[in-house]
This record gives structure tokens, C-alpha cells and sequence, in this order.
């Protein structure tokens, strides 16, 4: 039978990649190549390289919610980098024994804002005794963050050597939700593949959905546990598995038939008159 | 070098992977996190995760013929699932020394339809107990599929520990070929990327093909061993690679040419005239 | 932690994949069955299954570019193969410590033009002796390339066995840049996801850009070093991460903009007067 346990993630480090890259022509292929040079036994996870040509935002989310399903010691790589070949720096973040690789251009928003989260930006002087100071100028997926990442899993590179802790790393200007007498004002992140729309309103602290409604696109939205409670066709809210307030159109698309966009406002309520004395 | 064997394929256990995901949102990347979180070694295969949503025929087609070119011991997940989180069942089933999960909704028609499979309902106590209990509402593929396919491949799950063995599990109501006098009766399945169609007609007792001819949309169209021997455009019968009738358009989309979709009628039939007593 | 040098690279054998199979069906994912069914510590890593139909000089350039990036020992499996099931041979070239697989129809004129490559026909007779003898007439990939991958990755079948060493194997009638007076004519190969336009202009000896300025689609193009060094929306030309003159569109679609598609001219030229004497 295989080995499994620490040792075995050990033997069998895993690295994710996020990128814009998309899959018609070899790039991805090219970082993992690179990867697999450096680390023979990685495992080596698309997260996905559809991602919309400069979609950080989108990314930045994803790469705070991804990492928690990988086993510890993963190495993440994330390039959406439209700054590529010019002075951008390179940041490396250490959270719950994760690595993150990505540039500097707010990607690491939601990493970084954890109290324990430690930023490093790449040192150039290290990197050239790294033999890595001499990317092409337009793809450093390949020729600077994949053989780093290889390196990082299979240990011959350690994060405390890359560069120093730096404090003034890029965050996205992005406004968290507002929070109301009735309730809580956000906005829609992107909506996915199925059109089931992402807002930024973590649904963590609502204890009974029972007492809440959801606004958006001047309607208001029922609450369901799951997509199956509700007709087909009948736009609803609710608690999606990545911990957010979705907005989903049973066997449809919610997008489509909303036309809600990134950056609609999205308002949870509680439940009855919000105007009256005492709510 | 390394090693091969049985012995290299217990310690590299194949998981492969069939869903609806897409490929834009890390959804399917989550899954191989799990994955190789229970089972550091595994090797994951996507099979696709482009399916049309909800298209549980297909998938079951796919299920039923791609399993026979994997190493023996795979665990082959298929999550096309529109009823997630709702009360429906989840299945393992065994064929062939390879196990399959499903939900309980017509995905393993083919392979419980044969006499030697064995299915099983998992039970929720056991999912409780093994930490399983508690998936999100909307991402079971993630949350359970994955977990359990990994622990299924490490040896650290085991299929009898699942559930009761069942067999009232859900198959597809699809209508089975006919044999006429003349031939047989049959229907498309699908068309593949190329537009090339799938019929449910399995060619496995065509002895000489020089006897038959196919009929479909209206055309009388040639049988032929392989694209090559029919000139650029011309609509064909052959046998294809997973043992069924296809239609093909040499050089072309067969789907766009002739208009057949899934369900349309497709006949194999004697070559000569169908009326001529004692034919 | 995990082992890496060479010994690493042998216990996990890299092979790669290049298609025109797309995403939609398991067909990339039977052949990974049937590889790690021969080689079951394999690493697989898709370069791309998502070439158009047939695009047989963008699938030569690509692999003329991407096994540099891989260790060495890889085996590189290359399917565009509209003559599958007719009676083109199957290629096994050697080059550089790689091995490559591909039907012999122009895709290896690149790894073939180089003076060190080796290339053999594959010998029917060995692939009867071997099990492989008697594929299906239309998914080579996965009965024949496949398997045979697997065992050249695991050790279990050498080049040496496959058949004998041909010269006649088949060039892409692809015409080459061409010197003039006044510096170098070429054309374009394809235009990539992001719009960006590879030609076939090598830019390895080029040692001084300031002195060079490309001619296409009628425009004077300016050079620059990256992507970020001209303003949004205007096209550029630069030496791309493949070492060729690309024609890009800064945070744009250059093909889209120019119109320019495969075949058409691309002049790389002195800056200054071309008439002038002695220039």
C-alpha cells in the first residue's frame, strides 16, 4: 500500500499553479516542466489557468480560499502579472506552513491581511547567485516562479533565504462590506462558470440564515440552504462552500438573468421592517 | 529506472476524475487538493471536467468505457450532480477490480448493468464516523468525493466499510437498441468535439461490415474502416474506437452536417433489399 | 524531503503531451491511463490538447521549443494526426537526451533539422512482437503512442528497438526567413490566446535591437524590450520568451488589431535609410 501521512506529503510535495495563461498554447506545461526539473516527485495541481487576462481581484480571492484544502508545506504559485518584465517585485508569504509565489500587484490582499502572515519581497542579488537573475522579460511564469517554486518544495531553497520581510506590499483597494443598523452592505466579487454570482459578504458570523433576506438588483432573494430547495428558475441566496453570500438561479444562470456584475451592490437584511424602532 | 509492476501501481494509486466543473474556477484543483491530501502518491487523471452540465448520459457512457484502459485498483469519481445536497444517494461501486463514486442519479447505468459489479449506498453513520459527515451544501466533490477517493486509493478506506451493498439504485431510462429483421434500431448518444456522433449501437457482433450500411438523417451512408478512406466532406459510417457506430464527417463536423443530435434515430441495416423475403 | 538530482528524475520519468484532442472528451485522459498503466510513477504534463484541428506548423514549433524546458530522459508524445488509421509510419526521434513521438507528418521538422537528432521509423513487426500491433483505426494516441510512451519513460522499451533510422522522413514545406540587403524577410506562424503574433524570425543574432525595426501589416513597428514599456493600445515588436520576433499589442489582441494571420510577411529591417549606398 502507498505511504501516506506527513512523511509521505513530504516525499510528494505539492504545487499549485493560478494563471491567466490559459490552456491553448504550452505555457502552463512549460512552468510545470520547470517545477518537475527542480523537484522530480512534486505533484503538481492546476488551480486553474482560465483566469479572465488580468483578473486580480478575482485571483487575490481565490488564492485565499484555495490554499486550505491543500495539505501543509504546498507551494502556490500564482501569476496574473501584467507588470511582467518591469521593476515589479516578487513576493514570497508564509501562512499556516503555506508558501505563496506571486508578484506585487495585490494578488496577496487576502494572504497577507492575516496577523500571522509573513511577506517577504525576492532579493535580485539573491536571485542572481540563485542563477535565476536572468528571466526573459515576458515569462517569468516559467523562468523565474517555476524553477523558485520547485526549489521551494523540494526544499533546496528556504523562504528565510529569497529576501527580507516587508511591510508595504501592494493591497488591493478594495472595499469590505459595510455594516449597517439592519444589516450588512457589499458587492458582487465575479461570477462563476455556472453564472452563480460571489459576493464579498462572509456568511461566518450569521448564526440563524432564518432571520436574514438578500437584496440585490432590486430584488429581494429567498434564503436556501442548498440549490435543490428552490424551484428551477427562482433566484435565491446563500451560504456557497467557500463561505460567502452567492447569488444563484436554480438550474439557470444567476448572472444572466440578474445582470449583476462585479461591483453591484449586494445588501443582506434582517428579516421584517427595517425601519422599525428598536430592529 | 523505475519501477513498474503491480507492485509500482499500488504505490501510485489513480484516481480519475469526471465532472461538470470546468476548468475556469479552481473547482476541480480543490478536488486534487483532498485527493493528495489522504494519498500523497496519487495519480490524478482527468478524464474532463468540460461535460455539458447536468448531461448524466454522456457521462454515463464515459463512465462505462474509459475505466478498461486504467491500471487495475483506480478509483474513477464521477460528480455530475444536479441534485447536490439534497437527500440523494451516494454510490460505490466495484467492477473489474476498479471502484467507482457516483451520486445516485443514473451515472452508473453501464457499469451496474453488469452482471459481476457490486454497488454500495454510503451510509452517513460511516461518513460521520470517518469525518466525512458534515460537507458543505453545494460542493460535494471537494467535501466528500475527494476525501474518500483519496483514502479509497491509500488502503486507509475500504469499499465493504462504506455501506450495504443495494439494488435499487437509479438507472438511466434509455431505450436499448432494437434488432429488426433488417439490422438494428438505435439512437445518437452524442456528438464529440470534432463533431463526430456517438450512437448507443455497439458494433461488437458485426462480423463482416461489408454487409451493412448505416442510415441516418435521411442518407444511406458508407461504412469505412478509419477517416482516411473516404474523400474530404463525405458524411461515413465506422466502427470507432470505444466499440459503437459512429458517424463521421471526413475532414469535417458530422454534427453540423447532417443535423443529428442526441435521441435522433440511427439505423444498421442489411446491405441489399430489406423487403426480399428470406433477407 | 524529497530526493532530487538525477536519480529523481529517473524514479519519476516526465512525459508530456501535445494534441488536438481538446478538453471536452476523456481522450487526453485514456492516454494517461493507458501511459501510467506502463509507467506508473510517471510524471504526465500537458502542454496543450487544445491545438486547432490539424495545425501541424504550430504543433512543429512547439515542440521545437518546449522539451528544452524539461529534464532530461523526457519523452514527448505529439498527436496531430489526421492521417490516423491510413498508412503514414509513427517517428521515434532522439535528440539531446529526449525522446519524441509523432506520426510521421511534418511534425518533426525542427527536432528533425537539427544535425544531431536521430530519427527511426517505428518497425511493424516490432510493434506486433511488442502487443501493440493491432490499434484501433481511429485513436491512435491512445493505443499505440501511449503505451509506448509509457514503456520508453519506464525503461521497459528502448529507441534502439523500435525500428531502424530513416532519413526520408516528411519536412513542413515551410519557408525559412530570408537575408536581403537590407536585413531579414519572414512571415507570421499563429497568433497565440493573448493575441500576440509569433513569427518566424529567430532573434538570436540580433546583438544590438536599437539598430532593427519591423515591417507588418503596413506599420513601422517600434521595438521594445517588454510588454510595459509602451503605452496601452500600441503595437509593438520585441524578442518573445521563444527567442522569436513577436508583434504584440500592449494590453491588447496585436492580431485582432492588425489583422495579421499565418503566412503573412514580416520584415525585420535597419533602421535608417534602406537605399542609402553602402547602408
Amino acid at each position: 500500500v502507498p505511504l501516506t501521512g506527513p512523511e509521505a506529503v513530504r516525499q510528494h510535495p505539492v504545487v499549485s499553479l493560478l494563471t491567466d495563461f490559459g490552456y491553448a498554447e504550452p505555457f502552463a506545461g512549460l512552468v510545470k516542466a520547470r517545477v518537475l526539473a527542480e523537484c522530480p516527485s512534486a505533484k503538481i495541481v492546476d488551480l486553474t489557468h482560465s483566469l479572465p487576462p488580468y483578473a486580480i481581484e478575482a485571483a487575490a480571492f481565490w488564492i485565499g480560499r484555495a490554499y486550505r484544502y491543500f495539505p501543509p508545506h504546498s507551494v502556490h504559485v500564482c501569476v496574473v502579472d501584467p507588470g511582467v518584465g518591469t521593476e515589479r517585485r516578487i513576493l514570497l508569504a508564509e501562512l499556516a506552513g503555506h508558501v505563496f509565489l506571486a508578484p506585487d500587484n495585490g494578488l496577496l490582499t487576502s494572504i497577507g491581511s492575516h496577523p500571522e502572515a509573513r511577506i517577504r519581497a525576492l532579493d535580485p542579488g539573491w536571485l542572481a547567485s540563485a542563477g535565476l537573475g536572468r528571466p526573459s522579460a515576458t515569462f517569468h511564469g516559467r523562468d523565474l516562479f517555476a524553477p523558485l517554486a520547485g526549489r521551494l518544495a523540494a526544499g533546496t531553497a528556504l523562504p528565510e533565504q529569497v529576501g527580507q520581510i516587508v511591510s508595504d506590499w501592494q493591497r488591493l483597494a478594495t472595499t469590505s462590506p459595510v455594516r449597517t443598523a439592519s444589516g450588512v452592505h457589499g458587492r458582487v466579487l465575479f461570477a462563476d462558470t455556472f453564472g452563480n454570482i460571489f459576493s464579498n459578504i462572509e456568511t461566518i458570523t450569521l448564526v440563524d440564515y432564518a432571520e436574514w433576506e438578500v437584496v440585490a438588483a432590486g430584488r429581494v432573494l429567498p434564503w436556501v440552504r442548498t440549490y435543490g430547495e428552490a424551484a428551477p428558475g427562482t433566484v435565491v441566496a446563500l451560504e456557497n462552500s467557500f463561505g460567502v453570500v452567492e447569488i444563484a438561479c436554480v438550474g439557470g444562470s444567476a448572472a444572466g438573468v440578474t445582470g449583476l456584475g462585479p461591483g453591484a451592490p449586494v445588501e443582506l437584511r434582517r428579516r421584517g421592517d427595517p425601519e422599525r424602532p428598536g430592529y
